[in-house]
């Protein structure tokens, strides 16, 4: 740590900048809507000018999208490079057919091949082929060399940018070489890195150098003996969660990506790794909910259709289990008590399952759950819910006797209870560890799956011990 | 980017590193599971000591919680600070009680104080003093400093160590700097280190150089001149999840803390905070389903404790839906398919209203649903509820007059399933709208108060017109 004592004073700076807030700016949100209604490009452009382009990002996500394709008619051009950047994808993909086709190349030109690519994806396919047409000739390259990899993997993640140096060059000679590079043309270096990548003869990577060691260590010291040979690298065709999983395994601020030959080929860095992290936390609590998307922009047929088809499912296995109780109709009749009390057994049920389903998603997600404790999770979970099933049981019963003053009854609901919590519990660990086995997405389905294990039991359970102990 | 042409070969260098596995090697796994239980300390040195204590963690955290203990206990020397470091905070729990204080102190010492910070969070209160005397009295204050901030806050959170400059050195003068603060002492710097912190006499931030500017720009330049003003600066109160929500927004690699008079005191790397957004993203998921807690190391009455509470307050909210039930008790008798279908309605609505809340939740996570958006989410969550009982009550509708040949019945269920559902889709976005406003966390105990308003809003709509429209 550096100590303030070290420092002479240099003036009266008392320009202490504020703690940063985490809130938006609701007022200037304000603003922006009365300037757009009032149809004033230049106050837009005021409003729109001055800020830390995330924050510009957060109060435009905020417009409806009426809103923000008059702002954007209006004012084109505060639609920035790095503002489009920071703009979600979704909201990426309502503007770009309102830009003309030579901005939006200028945009691709200016960032990092990461972003372009990024932006590249949200544009409307006919127009594609005049914007790459308006690209430097590397720039264009660089996305259609990126656009040959499939989505959400490695090679479409990575930046073309990054810095590699010879394993016999010095700390000085390296440093040298960035400020050269940098002389040449601001587009030669990233914007921003945080690792030198060390390579032999052949372009293949041998270690890396973090940029806070070559600042500390002497410019005489050579990279092949400082290099850190614990290298994280990553083969371009690996899925975007597993290239998150290795950088937060090995807390990775960037990573080099190599070619087939195992030659570097690009960069992937941290800031895009936290984006990809929240994607996946919320594919996987929209699939356990049966939301197929959901975004900023939605309408209410966009809602509709997400949600629609997983309901169709549900609405499916209701019947089915409602089918379990039609079986059971004279029974019913005789002791109409059992039609009240049979949704406590299916609830109970459902929720002792869905506990147990997303504590193993989660594990699974955190790859804390595998082969090697797998039969000790299942072991866990299914006694769990035994053992709250025995307490339900009893707290059960006996409000049943209470309520209905039939020891037979609460008997007959006890055990039922037991009986399906122990299923929950195992059908919670068991369905998604069987859609895992299958290379399936555990999070997709599964709720369902659970759910309709535990109705149907649990009607299974009740009506049919009370058919036989009962009536 | 750097052209391989750049460099002239130096050997033949043929040890190309493989692509990273993102799985864990379980032969080694089971390599330590044998030399556990042949009780070879040797091996399990052999074992533990090559590879990057990441990996070593994660095979580590594999084992059973009593074969973990063994292993401590044939060779504690294994336990590296590095791999306290890396281990998940209850498993370093587990073992603290198994090392000797002065291996805990020294791994300590030897660690940045936020990593110092957690594992000394792990120890037995009653062995805390004792750690402490070990240590060396800057680490000590740093400690206790660190201590005297709430958990889950930015101090608690920060390093002590980080590198500050003063606005008027060179790029030169600051890189001699570090170089100088390195030669005196290993721990003059931070292990890693991303951004120049720029100050003032009084040690106020007035902006940042990101390393990778420093190394590019000739060594004249001033850090006045370069430094970028653009600071997200964090006050030692401000939440963990606000943290991650700033080092999101901005892109952040390290932030800047600042004490009570805006001096700087710390300094949070983006590391840290891809922890946190898992941990955060594990308490929501959790809370949703209704479970307190979930780790790698539980144990059956760990488990049944953190998931009683909730399906406790299950059972009373089923107990109040089916008092519903009985209030038709003479109904159901009259008409036992009231008793098949009842499930299918609170069974749709317990889906669309957890579908809503699930998007909800997200979106509060996300700061995508604020007050500028809230009432078009509101009423795009009304709206599409409406649409999707509209046309589940038709298919439902048919159905039903299939399956009992009764009109009257079809028209009464399709009726409350559009009612049911429209209610559904509204509790799942005001519930935790609500929850959020009064200063509570929307994901907690939000499931459950949404499908109690669809079971006993289903319940009561479906049998309550089945007795004015039927009997």
């Amino acid at each position: 740590m550096s100590d303030p004592s070290d420092f002479t004073p240099s003036s009266d700076f008392t320009d202490i900048p504020a703690a940063s807030s985490v809130d938006i700016d609701m007022q200037h949100v304000s603003a922006l809507r009365a300037a757009i209604a009032a149809g004033d490009g230049s106050v837009l452009r005021r409003l729109l000018s001055e800020e830390h382009p995330a924050e510009l990002a957060d109060r435009f996500e905020q417009l409806s999208a009426d809103e923000r394709v008059l702002l954007v008619e209006l004012a084109p051009d505060v639609i920035s490079p790095s503002l489009l950047a920071e703009l979600e994808d979704e909201v990426v993909e309502d503007i770009l057919p309102l830009l003309e086709p030579g901005q939006i190349s200028k945009a691709m030109e200016e960032l990092d091949s990461d972003d372009a690519i990024q932006i590249f994806e949200e544009l409307p396919k006919n127009r594609r082929a005049q914007v790459l047409a308006d690209l430097p000739a590397q720039d264009r390259k660089e996305i259609e060399d990126g656009f040959a990899f499939d989505g959400e993997t490695a090679g479409r993640l990575m930046q073309r940018e990054f810095v590699a140096a010879p394993d016999f060059w010095s700390v000085g000679q390296t440093i040298d070489h960035m400020r050269m590079q940098h002389k040449q043309g601001a587009g030669n270096l990233p914007d921003k890195f945080f690792d030198i990548y060390v390579v032999d003869a052949h372009f293949h990577p041998l270690g890396y150098v973090p940029l806070s060691t070559l600042m500390r260590l002497e410019s005489d010291q050579i990279l092949r003996d400082i290099m850190d040979t614990n290298l994280t690298v990553i083969k371009p065709d690996l899925d975007q969660e597993d290239v998150a999983y290795l950088f937060e395994k090995f807390d990775l601020i960037s990573a080099p990506v190599l070619d087939a030959d195992g030659r570097l080929s690009g960069m992937i860095t941290v800031d895009d790794i936290v984006e990809i992290i929240q994607d996946e936390h919320t594919e996987d609590m929209l699939a356990l909910a049966g939301v197929n998307e959901a975004g900023l922009v939605d309408t209410v047929w966009s809602t509709v259709g997400a949600r629609a088809p997983w309901l169709f499912v549900n609405l499916l296995t209701a019947i089915g289990a409602s089918l379990v109780i039609a079986l059971f109709q004279d029974e019913i009749e005789q002791l109409v008590a059992l039609a009240v009390l049979l949704p406590i057994v299916a609830s109970m049920g459902g929720n002792t399952g869905t506990q147990a389903l997303t504590v193993a998603i989660r594990a699974l997600a955190t790859r804390d759950l595998t082969s090697a404790n797998r039969m000790r999770v299942i072991r866990r979970e299914a006694l769990a819910a035994l053992v709250n099933g025995v307490i339900f049981a009893m707290v059960l019963g006996a409000i049943t006797l209470v309520w209905f003053g039939q020891p037979k009854l609460a008997l007959v609901i006890g055990a039922a209870l037991v009986f399906n919590l122990f299923c929950a519990g195992l059908a919670g660990i068991l369905v998604p560890l069987g859609l895992k086995k299958i290379g399936a997405d555990p999070a997709v389905a599964s709720s369902v799956f659970v759910t309709t294990v535990t109705d149907v039991i649990g009607f299974l359970a009740f009506l049919g011990l009370a058919s036989i102990f009962l009536l």
